[in-house]
């Protein structure tokens, strides 16, 4: 059972309020195959091409946090993830591409599949319509479910697995610690705007919905990826 | 063969640079059987139900259109659109699903799909995102193509069609007039921003490419109508 | 004394913790004048064309409030006041301009003054940042201090003041509806989000905070509007 | 005579068109005193407590920027930027403001005066109802005449004036990289979405009208700096 307190006390919470869809968010069929090493290539590549439109359209609604933050506590702490995002994260995306084949100039003509415009558009559009917390509780399940995914798959696949350095990316210090970082961050946004007792404010419900919504459409995201058009 | 060179010049351009696609959406196979009468009824209703979801994120994003007009010619036609819609298309919806005995209650508790806030939400962030052009874009093919939908299918059908109100809306003068009037919006707006080449200007492309996506999420919204969850 | 009870609870309490802001704006220097009927006519002039630029920017907000919605009620009730300032109230600022021999023309080019730019940027950019509350709470001070300053000063001024016209627009059954029906719409908004006890919510001092510098914001309108550039 | 022309074509074109109102930006009354070092040492005071509430807002429209840009690339320029705001300038004026002997805890509860407010919603709400390039060059004077009034006052300033640490700010290399770097940015930025023939464009004139508003609230932010309230 991979403990995953550390991201905080509101994660936790979202999480434990739709645990079925969470597992199978974070242990759907692509996520075993991952683990296992007998993902096939293709379907690898497919997911990293569309994981790059995902990345430049999840960055631009950790933009928009910090334009919707209500101090400049949050907008640094904003502001660190999206750097480690647009200045990190996306490179790390077409150096893999590259080493696979694919240059970064194709990976810009990727056409971004439905499920995969679905997600990022929800996101944005809950920031745009919303407010702070609508979109930092969007944006969480990618980022918890990832770290997650990272601590549980390194501790089930062998070195030689040809995916180990996926995993090693969200199992990595670096990564645990942006978790870390953004649990903070939520607690803090969520203790500031709902109180103490969140969990017994009004709006707490919208959230948890903003939650699920986010997870089913990683599902979604899964999905795609098993797929090949 | 219908004529809609009624709706307008721009329209007509960025139908006639992606004909397979339209033609996937407006004679898709739910609209085919629209227009026989032999729907099944239950799926039917399904699609009311989505449908009333839809119109309400809908008419959020012809909100936002009035709130990024440029004049106030812009606004008021605009708001022409948004309050038939408000005040009459959302009521016929609710009319119509309690007839079949469905009632306002149950409609506002309606699951909102996933292919079904793919479309709304790619619709509102394209407006939060770029300028007046782009939502009004995005927003054109459900509003032309409902329109075009209502003139063929009258055409062809018979009046003991269980669903000839449905097609009578759309087939309705009241609805190809707001079509018309939509129409001369986007003409008008297109050449204020584009000028009268508007073909050669450097972000047609991109206008085109917004109305493909918002047509191919057209005819995921009857896929998704075609099956029972 | 003028009651404004009708126009809800909500108001109410956000106009008694700013008391003497309230009274410099609903009894500023430049309604004085008008309720006397010794305000200079060009200056009254000059705030009829400052306020048709401000009418456009403040219907965009309207709108913007629309597409912030939560339901469908708040929809149809927000949009029944864009409506009346598209199709109404700004229609009625062209006429009784073309009446004092400005055309619609010399209207659409009025040069828009700082204080006035920063009133609906601020309402505006409050709505785009926040979510519907923060957006109706800005739009408040505009909606109920005209309503109050109608009420006032038909109770004061005589039938031959060369303003009538202008105090009996804000005193009309009309205007006094569309403030009670905006004071159930906040009631209604403010109990949704911020539950019953709303004065112990954690956000009401920040929703406070908006009303006052909303309210701050007519005052500088009307220093503006005593100055001819 | 103070060389600009390494800020780019567009910048230089926006200026050029605004010549007057940009030496009463540039050459304003409180620029010349802080040159001249006898500035009254509190409105220096005022003016950096003010400048720190702005930096937040300024922020945030980068941050949204970023949101709205259409590529990786414009979205790293524009973090570059957004970086060096949130960590480094904004850090500047906490230091020295400390050194004043105003803590962190005060500047946080500066009242933000409504010149200071009009100008950075402004801005805000030019990128939230625009798009990319309307809040770009909306953000464009505040940059560039900063890099200006540093080159300018660095050339005609003694080394024992109270605010050459101010004036070496914006003379430093840092900064004036900046100012080349966010030319770059736009210059790029207009030709993608205007053209090369972007003067013939019919958007341009809009874009002027930012830029000339922008500048107009820069004047009105010296203004009130000049006055204790």
């Amino acid at each position: 059972m991979i403990k995953t307190d550390i991201y905080g006390i509101v994660f936790n919470k979202l999480k434990s309020n739709i645990l079925d869809d969470w597992k199978n968010y974070t242990q759907h069929e692509f996520v075993e195959r991952i683990g296992k090493g007998n993902l096939e290539r293709r379907l690898y590549l497919k997911y990293l091409m569309q994981d790059y439109v995902f990345l430049i359209h999840f960055s631009r609604a950790w933009a928009l946090l910090i334009a919707k933050a209500n101090s400049v506590n949050e907008m640094r702490l904003a502001s660190k993830t999206l750097n480690s995002l647009v200045n990190e994260e996306i490179q790390l995306h077409v150096k893999t591409c590259n080493a696979e084949g694919i240059s970064e100039e194709e990976l810009f003509k990727t056409e971004e599949e439905l499920n995969n415009l679905a997600y990022t558009r929800f996101v944005l559009e809950a920031g745009y319509s919303g407010e702070f917390l609508d979109l930092l509780v969007a944006l969480s399940p990618c980022v918890f479910g990832y770290g997650e995914i990272g601590l549980k798959l390194k501790s089930i696949s062998k070195n030689d697995n040809q995916y180990i350095h996926w995993i090693d990316t969200y199992f990595s210090d670096e990564y645990q610690k942006l978790c870390i970082s953004v649990g903070e961050l939520l607690d803090k946004a969520v203790k500031d705007r709902l109180g103490n007792d969140f969990e017994n404010n009004i709006i707490w419900p919208k959230l948890n919905k903003k939650f699920l919504t986010a997870t089913k459409l990683e599902i979604n995201f899964w999905e795609m990826s098993l797929k090949l058009e």
